[in-house]
């Protein structure tokens, strides 16, 4: 949980709530209640943030509020493309303390999204819990990659589900192709792996089966900030949701993801997040069935 | 039709056939006879070669074969991504004299795919045709709208379905995203418009709907060479066949053109698409069914 400053070509904003678990968090409260949030904010967190988490059923018992320092803070600039962005400003702030604790009214959560933080502070989070959730899943980024990867690699072993870009992806592994990659990376430990491509959609792997969610396309892609948390939220509210584990059920639930992530970028931060509603979601969702149905005869 | 030089990252090639209109005719054959074939060979270019073609019903009567003069010879290097190639050698030989010439015979051709060539000589094959195919479908490249646009937004006029890649769609429109684009172009003149980008897979767009192809994710791209023709050739034979050019069963031809382009790649040139039968067709378009295919419940 965090505030951002971006730049894109249709716009700047200087000072938005942001940080990958308040976008998971928006996109999962569509699906399922209550999300017990882990996070570490600053004195100058809003009290209107919090109050706009907890109306949608966010448990912000697990949010450390540090009293004489501020949030972690990124400034940003997109190009034309949206696919690459100039890092301007990163203030660790909080972050640096940041030492996860799990509430004991946490205990028993089943559904565990472990973000981009240090490997160390995500294996801390899953050894804090009593009871193996039923699906752990994790992203990562390519500074961990080349900064703390024994830890990384230790964290790999421990979940189920690993969700990077593509060059992420072909960074951990050393492989081009993403289905030796996947292949790869599936062999240190995570046996479902999911590939994000922004405006290209996303790869889901499990063994040898694959599946490939599109992106919808887009008029204007107005700030793809919190793009990946928001399909990592959407993706496991809606798997909490159905309690369903399997192959095929996170197939649907890559298509809700990527449902949610769709409204994401349409306005600055997290502010189409909080607007939209249920009806919102289906139609987004038929648009997705619409966007990659087809009918074939084959002899 | 031409011969090609290639080398991949996965090996080199010195001389094999190639050209637009050899891999489209391949590509077609397995859904359509006869192809009529219209274009322009040397003396270096192989009496195997032709027969191998008429042996899966593609008539050459309008291939002129110049008696002195050599083929169009291209050489090019992929890097690693396979989406960016070095061009080493273009030798346009016959290519200068092209003027293509109609033969009766292939008067009352319903389904016209017009190749990337200077659009003036794409203008004089569907000026010369009597009677207006069903569907004309064409493609072109960047080199064209810098050097030939008013005889391109002139074709553009004439034409049903324009495929052409992701950067031809924004230098072509002037517009950065594919939506807008795809806008734009159909205000030019096609009613459809195909956007192909490569691993990434393909865009269908026809008034406000669109489809979204993916592409095999495949091990290995060996030698992306000719799948953009593979594609176009087996899109226009699937049409062919069916004779049904709706939007709908557009869709499902994307999907047959995206399954030959994934064999395309898979061996130099168009070697893949010489051994490959109709059974090895079917499973790979049940691959791309399974690739897909989702189970969603609304509310």
């Amino acid at each position: 949980m965090a505030y951002d400053a971006i730049e894109t070509p249709f716009g700047k904003t200087d000072w938005i709530v942001g940080g990958a678990a308040t976008y998971a968090a928006y996109a999962a409260s569509n699906f399922i209640k209550p999300i017990n949030q882990v996070s570490i904010v600053g004195n100058d967190f809003e009290q209107k943030e919090m109050d706009l988490l907890k109306a949608r059923g966010v448990n912000l018992e697990g949010v450390e509020v540090v009293k004489d320092k501020k949030s972690f803070f990124w400034s940003g600039k997109y190009h034309m493309d949206m696919n690459t962005r100039d890092t301007l400003v990163t203030d660790l702030n909080v972050l640096l303390d940041f030492n996860p604790v799990i509430p004991e009214s946490y205990q028993g959560s089943e559904f565990l999204m472990l973000g981009n933080v240090n490997p160390s502070l995500q294996i801390s989070v899953v050894q804090q819990l009593k009871q193996r959730p039923k699906l752990i899943a994790m992203d990562t980024m390519n500074f961990w990659m080349d900064s703390a990867l024994d830890d990384l690699k230790k964290l790999l072993t421990m979940v189920d589900l690993l969700m990077v870009n593509d060059s992420e992806a072909r960074q951990l592994s050393g492989e081009y192709s993403l289905v030796k990659a996947a292949r790869a990376i599936m062999k240190m430990g995570p046996k479902y792996l999911i590939i994000k491509k922004g405006e290209h959609g996303a790869l889901l792997f499990h063994g040898d089966k694959v599946f490939v969610a599109p992106a919808l396309p887009l008029e204007e892609v107005f700030d793809p900030t919190g793009a990946g948390d928001t399909f990592a939220g959407g993706f496991m509210g809606y798997i909490a949701s159905t309690r369903d584990v399997s192959f095929e059920n996170m197939k649907t639930a890559i298509i809700v993801g990527s449902a949610m992530a769709s409204f994401c970028v349409e306005k600055f931060g997290p502010n189409r997040l909080k607007e939209i509603t249920r009806a919102d979601i289906d139609n987004r969702i038929r648009q997705f069935v619409d966007l990659v149905n087809f009918d074939i005869q084959l002899v």
